[in-house]
């Protein structure tokens, strides 16, 4: 089976660019990086058709831990992202962003991250390329407490043009039923806190790009008003910020106490749009858009699109990438708690009575 | 926030090429398809950043089902056959393909599959199309008892051309430890059994589109030497085999012996590399290539692209999707089990003392 086709005029698989040798050689070396993000509770399956993950470490413990378990799962891309990774030949990023964007969705319901898995196709496996993509997808795997179990790489010469490809991220958490969150938990008299971003995120790039091009910006260039030494093409790569280890944390400290009421990742709709994902019909948020500094990329990227407010409000996080909703009693000691991890924590607004709507000004 | 953007001559969103507002109207369209794979395990969480699933349907259940519960995860793509399914403008059969790559991995852990997720990436949604892609995804969910609860669809028209597309799947399911399939368990003496594909499946379509290409065969033709009845495209998209539901059901029947010692779904690498993923050091397989026919498509194909007889086995399941490896005295009971529940069963051959090898002659 390991011999080489003999057929001389005959076609072969690796005739139609799929080499399976020098590819399932190079997926070998990758076992390295991923070993890293395993814990305990990955059972070592070498060679086995699917990754297998225990829900904790031993019997008694699983038993003690878990009552009534659910299993919280999402996928997502990156979005155009890519194309920004792919023009300044930068590839490890982009994997950070893949995994924040799954794992911050999983965790705004409660959710422990457990695992996850990645879909990356390329036209043609370039090994330096697909290592640096899965160096950050396993390092942001690790930084979130998430192993990394399994993936998929195909290589689709026909499908992706060169210097093209697309990623995809699935991970899954686990809650205890009771601890899940829950837009009715949400009251008014609760506190509205928002999590600093680390500028675009994975959103909003079909629009980003469109203003790259149309107003003729230059990735590979130094814009003084949007950043002294970066260039637009890094900073536009700066990773998706990975608030699972503090979310986490902070869950952990309040185990019996309900403090927190409902979160939101800030997504694609933005603010509003997220923030009303989370919300009952008898309570509005209304948030006041002076409780935080807007990073200077979406003011560069406003001022060079001509983009109205209300767009940029809708399309991009703004400089809040996640946001908690607490009971007012916690959120000064929430707040402490997560500036002490490192996060950058401001009150936007608080929830009243009302019919489920986000107002922002 | 759902305002129209005011802005006259400055960039939007759906300038760019994405409109929000469309795009979800007709994502919530799909929800009735997708909540038909739903039970009683699905917590249904409507407009939730994550889909969510229960390990039970009640807390007593749940604590007398597990003892010490293994996550099983894997995910794959369809590879090139959704070049075929471009070609042939025919999206209704490839989400069929997309979950049985997935699930057919999943149970080879013993694994029973719990629910799936699908990325969907496109150039310009077309809601036709979307929806025969989710359509063919959900009831292949529904036909393995999988929950479909999640998913995501990227409409990027910059990394897709028109008419291509991508697609990934990522499936979960749950083993009690102690029944997860181990290659230890597999001895000389066991019975190799082989359950009967339904043509190509979704390995090889680099080749298949090769030989296509190269020797100027036709999609929309019928070969009569190939099938009386079906275009070569027709052919060519017969959906991968759902091996899940009788496989589940065998173990369900077996619930307390030990009746099977391996198995394993014949995808890329053929019969030969995928047995021996699951032989340990100590173990050959011998297998009869007399044991079953070969489909006509393989033939058609080997013919056609003059393709060595070692390179079709290595490339292609050849008629055999999914194997099993049986203690000897239950290969006639198992057997019969797999027929009543719709499956083609052929003795491919025995295990025997070895070093891990697999031969076919």
């Amino acid at each position: 089976m390991a011999n080489k086709p003999e057929s001389s005029n005959g076609l072969t698989y690796a005739d139609a660019g799929v080499d399976l040798e020098t590819y399932d050689a190079f997926i070998g070396r990758l076992g390295s990086l991923v070993r890293r993000t395993h814990g305990p509770r990955v059972i070592q399956n070498p060679g086995g058709f699917a990754g297998m993950f225990r829900l904790d470490y031993n019997q008694k413990l699983f038993q003690r831990n878990y009552k009534d378990p659910v299993l919280v799962a999402c996928n997502d891309g990156v979005g155009t992202k890519l194309k920004i990774a792919s023009a300044m030949r930068r590839f490890d990023t982009i994997g950070i962003d893949l995994v924040a964007m799954s794992v911050n969705d999983l965790i705004v319901q409660g959710a422990e991250p457990l695992f996850f898995l990645d879909y990356i196709a390329v036209p043609k496996v370039v090994p330096g390329e697909l290592e640096a993509m899965v160096r950050g997808i396993a390092g942001a795997c690790a930084a979130s407490g998430c192993a990394l179990i399994g993936g998929e790489t195909a290589e689709m010469p026909d499908v992706y043009a060169p210097g093209e490809f697309d990623m995809a991220g699935f991970a899954v958490g686990v809650v205890e039923l009771k601890k899940a969150t829950d837009p009715l938990r949400v009251q008014p008299g609760d506190v509205v806190l928002g999590l600093a971003s680390d500028g675009v995120h994975s959103n909003g790039y079909s629009l980003v790009r469109k203003i790259v091009s149309a107003k003729k910006l230059k990735l590979d260039r130094v814009y003084p008003e949007l950043d002294e030494s970066q260039t637009l093409g890094e900073v536009l790569l700066t990773p998706t910020r990975l608030y699972a280890d503090p979310i986490v944390r902070l869950q952990r400290a309040y185990r019996v106490k309900k403090v927190v009421s409902g979160m939101a990742h800030i997504t694609g709709g933005g603010l509003a749009q997220n923030i009303e994902r989370v919300l009952n019909g008898k309570v509005d948020v209304r948030i006041d858009t002076k409780a935080w500094d807007v990073p200077r990329v979406f003011e560069f990227l406003a001022e060079r699109g001509k983009v109205a407010h209300d767009e940029m409000m809708r399309v991009f996080n703004m400089g809040i990438g996640y946001v908690l909703i607490v009971r007012p009693t916690f959120a000064d000691a929430v707040q402490r708690r997560l500036e002490k991890l490192g996060e950058t924590v401001r009150v936007l607004g608080e929830v009243r009575k009302g019919t489920g709507k986000v107002m922002i000004g």
